[in-house]
């Protein structure tokens, strides 16, 4: 089978592979539709997780599934499925201890394009497909349920780590995809009041779409005066770090009331060290929480989050500036998400 | 000053008492804006809180600040307040506690009309001004506000105690003004599916408005039965009572999902027991939890509600049905709440 | 194989039955010392779960590993293992939601002599063997190991949804073995008044030993009365009901503070309804919380439960009043459970 | 009336000033016991809350009430009470929120020698007295309870903030009075194995007495090594920072697990960052939480921690191992805190 794979630093292209080979509680699944993370673009060009050759790239898709294991309970070829991000072992102890995404170690929840091949291959392999899969909801179409695999679940982390509550005020630190559905995740916790930092017209006009109440951008001056401008001094409850650099924490914590809580979304690619001022921290006696965490994937949290999409809660569409159809357009969608051009959120590609 | 009292039992009427005199941390206020609530009902046609005579009613006024105590910090005369049907005494135990609702004992955060003339009148005083009067927000009008008083908060309440998260099947069981703050605050917290049960068509459609997907009529068979045939089956997240009899706890333990929540916000006028059948709470092993509390009061709580409205969450106009002006005719909106006619949800008085 | 098994109502025996056939994630063990339930007396003597033919009783042990599937990982022929009671699957969506309990079902987490054979076999067959296994650890005997299978856990798990605090009173109802860990884990949980109700002697002075301050025999008068002298009048801040009948329930409500919560860990056999009295519980205001769960399994609750016993932190042995060594004092075990004579805590058998 | 007070930087000394005039709920005390904090050495000698002339020292106290305002309902002249160091308004926004230490702004729930004269006076004023006075219990003496003003509540706050369950292995660095409760604390919420760093004798001795299991000196190598070789490379679950330099916060992100909790109590007086090692963290996506907080006070938090004392569950007499009689003497007891010799834990004197 043909799958896009990153060949080595700075460098993608097309491979050969025989189809995988899937073991009892598994699934074999071809895609329907996929999608480029940014993500894939840190792993290809920042080598985030290291110099890889021939490894599939690609963990955001909807599928068909193909063929499953004996011990296989709930689906069968033929099902169309949502595919998380993160497909871990769910009879491990960090999975017992609710954190799944850290089952086998440190991260390790995230098998695609990680530790094994990911979805941009025609044929991939799904552990666990008990725990793994999610059905793909009646009326609701691939190329929408594509953003259920990492967009809407890490936005969504972002707020309910942020313990987002009635009434507060949010402040969202990069309002690419992921902020866009971090600011959405506020806003469906009942934020009242909500910052979105960014400069890009489009990522602006969707992120009010979503519930954004004040459009902040940081090349208008410090992002910290602006905010504390508009708010006539008083810091906000929450602030959720979806885009940017290690400086957006100093920022955060200079933003939040005692109390409040900086929760983290966004994997940080480079820099050393997070910075947390003493004197901004309240001397260590602040109660203001810094919390950072991967997406919670599994079928649980995908097949809720697709009810959203199923009861018109929530619609991804504004997400999906491009559209691709064809298996070979992966790698094209997957140079928009490293170029940036001004009109992008996320391309998608169905297969 | 004139207010509109309980005389006794079933019996409503304007008597004259002095203005009250305040405490070094109390205000004085005069209402802007009031609504009778159905306590108000239960309290003089159901004796619920037992016979009173001469005790001034209401608890749910805007108004005007006329004066303040000398250990007052926040507030002066002329400031337009929000006025929480709840206002404790803040350094107590229980309210230290996070239960401000039963400061100095059970349900005793709840003072006017309880164990404190109510806001029926020319002036009321509200204790503990800093902590129990909230800013009326720029651009909120009065009648509106006034909303934020109960009906806000407690259907809130409803929603917070279920714990409702995002994607989740949530059912309201009374869907009169508490119950739509119920379905709205659910929606508010990110439920997926809401099932309103109720009968009368205003209710309904104003349902639909705040977020419920399915209307249930219970003039049309068993509830179980027709929310269980919706769901193919399949159990709810959660239940959120707010309306009906005793028997409703019954309903809900059966329409609950293993480690659901039942969450009670309806004031249990007559019955002597709730029952939990035994087999449907799982032998005791289901952790089904059943929960029921009195809104949270005070400035905190209705200050970020109030935020709901000035950020254009929550619009409470389709609340409004019946709308007054002058302070004579409170006992017309009272006598509208305990006949119900079937176009009313709520009425107002501007004074 | 040989082993005691349920034939029907009120009748055991010793059966032959093949050595069951594992699966790829499944281990078969040999169990090295078991322990008899009051479960065990319900499911034969009550028919709590219906009849059964031929299933084999027992859910509480320590083993030896005897043969693993080829996808276990962690655990291998040889090993000496603790068996939790309840033994999920671990990649279903109520497992995800953190209430592995009730995998695949109300209650379904619950394996051993209900579902699949129990551990009163020669051999007994663990599913998932990673998620469900727990290492003995040096220096724990398998005659104490075994009272983390049920024992621990169900006390601890009345303590842990009591939300036990620092310097809270706390009332447990029913000091069998599991009452008597519920009174070490409220105390472990920094409890500092502990009232323990029951009336055997052995009980009595046992409880005292694992923290509990006052000794509350319902032979004496009524419980309510007798704590609530003993407190002047003030309600405790949680109640665990780990025994007694359905009336437990309303002594409860009546004894907890506004606010409380209402934690059942008992098995509840008989009787149609729980009844909560609505006066006591505040008119549905009260905010007490009822909640009764079964106990959690798996691996890592039972691998930090082990911890306790390690490091000096939680004692059993006085809990094992009857030991018996040879695999045929399984019945002899299991009649005194049945029989209660008045020297009883709780029999172990060692193999 | 005399006090010892802060003259400037880097000097003390006794002071005459009128005896405080009280508010309607607050009280005039006259201390039986006293106990002066490393936070007062702080304050005089690092200048960590900026220059102050003339303000007595001291926040650690039991104490006879002396006079009442009118609307103090439950405490009387002659009454023997605990004064907790956090003192604050408990109507305003951040104490209805649950963070009544930042009442008024920023650690302003802090009163005593921070913005109004401390406990070191003949005479000291506690505004609210009805919410910020603990009645000292029966059974329990003055030099006793004055450890229920700051050492127990700071250490237990860490363990709180922790979040310690049962069998979990928590590291306290540093085991000063503070840390050395953080450790009784850690093992009355049912931690296993419990690290305790430090370096002095007598605090090791008494951290094993509290419930330590395994004592670290940082003057044997790098405190993480030493740790990681004891688990064998396994992280811990909690981290507690009782003292230390900024520093302890690498470690303990280097010692804590994949969604595990670093709590700091300690005052952090020097430093301009606290650094968080990106690739430690795992890139943001460890669901390591990082939180600080200064103790909660008020009434309930000490009346319940005093049961502890009250019931046996705690022992606090191991802190006091130096103990003076006579008001003259706290100068002297505020020098040992300052230098700290070999056999010093705690001074304490009575009046």
């Amino acid at each position: 089978m043909k799958g896009l794979a990153m060949l080595g630093f700075h460098k993608v292209g097309w491979i050969d592979k025989p189809v995988p080979s899937i073991g009892p509680m598994d699934a074999l699944a071809r895609p329907l539709a996929v999608s480029p993370c940014t993500s894939d673009v840190h792993t290809v060009w920042e080598g985030a997780l290291g110099d890889r050759h021939g490894l599939i790239l690609g963990h955001e898709a909807v599928a068909e599934v193909v063929e499953v294991g004996p011990l296989v309970r709930d689906f069968k070829p033929g099902d169309r499925v949502i595919i998380p991000a993160i497909t871990p072992h769910w009879e491990t102890v960090p999975s017992q201890m609710g954190f799944h995404q850290h089952s086998g170690g440190l991260l390790n929840g995230w098998q695609f394009s990680n530790v094994r091949d990911g979805v941009f291959g025609e044929y991939f392999q799904v552990i666990q497909a008990d725990g793994n899969l999610a059905p793909l909801p009646d009326g609701v179409g691939p190329e929408e349920a594509v953003m259920l695999s990492d967009m809407v679940p890490t936005g969504f982390h972002g707020a309910d780590n942020a313990e987002v509550s009635y009434g507060e005020a949010v402040a969202v630190i990069g309002i690419g995809p992921v902020g866009l559905m971090a600011v959405a995740g506020a806003n469906l916790r009942g934020a009242a009041r909500i910052f979105a930092v960014g400069s890009r017209e489009i990522c602006q006009s969707t992120a009010r779409l979503y519930g954004a109440t004040d459009l902040i951008n940081y090349k208008n001056g410090n992002v910290v005066d602006q905010i504390m401008e508009a708010t006539h001094g008083k810091p906000v409850d929450k602030v959720i770090i979806a885009g940017g650099t290690l400086e957006a924490f100093e920022w955060a914590i200079r933003l939040v009331r005692p109390a409040g809580i900086v929760s983290n979304v966004n994997y940080l690619g480079t820099g050393e060290y997070i910075k947390v001022n003493r004197l901004d921290w309240g001397l260590g006696m602040s109660h203001i929480k810094i919390i950072g965490g991967l997406m919670p994937g599994g079928r649980k949290n995908i097949e809720y989050l697709s009810n959203l999409l199923k009861y018109g809660k929530l619609d991804v569409k504004p997400l999906l500036t491009h559209r691709f159809k064809g298996f070979g357009y992966i790698e094209e969608a997957l140079m928009l998400m490293k170029d940036k051009p001004r009109d992008l959120i996320k391309p998608v590609v169905t297969i």
